[in-house]
């Protein structure tokens, strides 16, 4: 039995490998899950019907999915747009996927939610070891925003974020763990929206590295299988 | 002739008194000024008129109205329904007026629109001294989100706030220093969303007060009384 940190969090959950995996971190260490998706316009919108199955799989008091149209009206990002992915065609060689101050606005808002629903702590997938570029992801950047929350809104907010110091691998095997690979076979990585997966773009190698490594097959993959027969 | 900070400035653009005074004062110090306006279900939208008009006159390169429809779904404040204003009816003796994480969501949007603009300047009318009880108009919550937006965006912002450190008064006679008054009578104050404004609720006295103060007539109510005629 896992000691509880605290009644209940707010959980970000696109709908992909890492989101999934934090969420049912979360369901060990917390009573109540409210999960977080947003629809920001981005090019894989197969991410939300993702999210969606996972969420009522998990079993969360509530999902609510957000549209959030401001990014989109900003520009600029290969994700919300039809320019061809590319890994360091951004600023300072940025991949130019990275949409700017994403995760501050996620995780901002998930903090408003929370602070309607008293409660203290938030739950993301961001991860720095294979953070692909985005500076967003970092710890550095979450504690200056954890801070900068916590005095703009006169509230207590924890920003957890299981997965920041491990490596694919060891995602997988945290995964595995916490009971999330049945989900895991509903999430969704590829940033060409595919499914089956297809298999090239850097999101889909990246996930099907940590597999190999953890020697784990991907439940997705399993799925895309049995489908296909 | 001032000394110009830099080529160009994003301004937080409510159309309220704070903000097109704060407009002025860039004018004075960018050549070119991108004015942001957000439209959030505010229950006053007769301030969005406002900032349109006073951009214009001020003669700002672009201004964008921009939707923002998540933090009316995530509920909770009276600016946003059709609940009575109370000045203390809020968590922990905030106004209930308070919009968790709205100012911390603005200026990020703003860093992303800088990001897209290559611009490293966001000037917001924030001010500490008459700060209404709203922990995120404090230059310590400011501070911390620059240094997230700095980290999370890898891009150098630089967050001005002329009025922070003012009493509505000494603010009434920077408006008049930097050219604001003429678009001073175009602004829009009133939580009631009237005009001429109700004159009682709490952000019509704060603004009376400054003026009488400051010894100066309010351009606005010159603009109501010459109306009415």
């Amino acid at each position: 039995m896992m000691e509880k940190i605290a009644p209940s969090a707010v959980v970000l959950l696109s709908g992909g490998q890492d989101s999934t995996t934090c969420l049912y971190w979360a369901k060990k260490r917390f009573d109540r899950l409210y999960a977080l998706t947003f629809d920001y316009g981005q090019r894989h919108r197969i991410e939300l019907d993702a999210a969606h199955t996972i969420a009522r799989m998990a079993g969360v008091a509530e999902h609510r999915i957000l549209r959030m149209s401001e990014l989109e009206e900003l520009g600029g990002s290969a994700l919300l747009s039809d320019a061809p992915i590319q890994e360091t065609s951004g600023r300072g060689n940025l991949p130019n996927t990275f949409v700017p101050g994403r995760n501050l606005l996620f995780l901002t808002l998930a903090a408003a939610w929370a602070y309607q629903l008293e409660c203290h702590d938030l739950v993301g997938g961001m991860c720095q070891t294979d953070y692909s570029g985005y500076p967003d992801c970092r710890r550095a950047t979450i504690d200056a925003l954890e801070e900068a929350i916590r005095l703009g809104m006169e509230w207590e907010i924890r920003i957890h974020t299981p997965l920041m110091f491990l490596t694919k691998a060891q995602s997988v095997k945290l995964a595995a763990e916490v009971g999330a690979m049945d989900a895991l076979a509903y999430s969704h990585t590829c940033y060409e929206g595919r499914f089956p997966p297809c298999g090239i773009c850097p999101a889909c190698r990246l996930r099907a590295k940590g597999f190999e490594e953890a020697g784990v097959e991907d439940p997705l993959l399993i799925r895309a299988r049995e489908m296909a027969i």
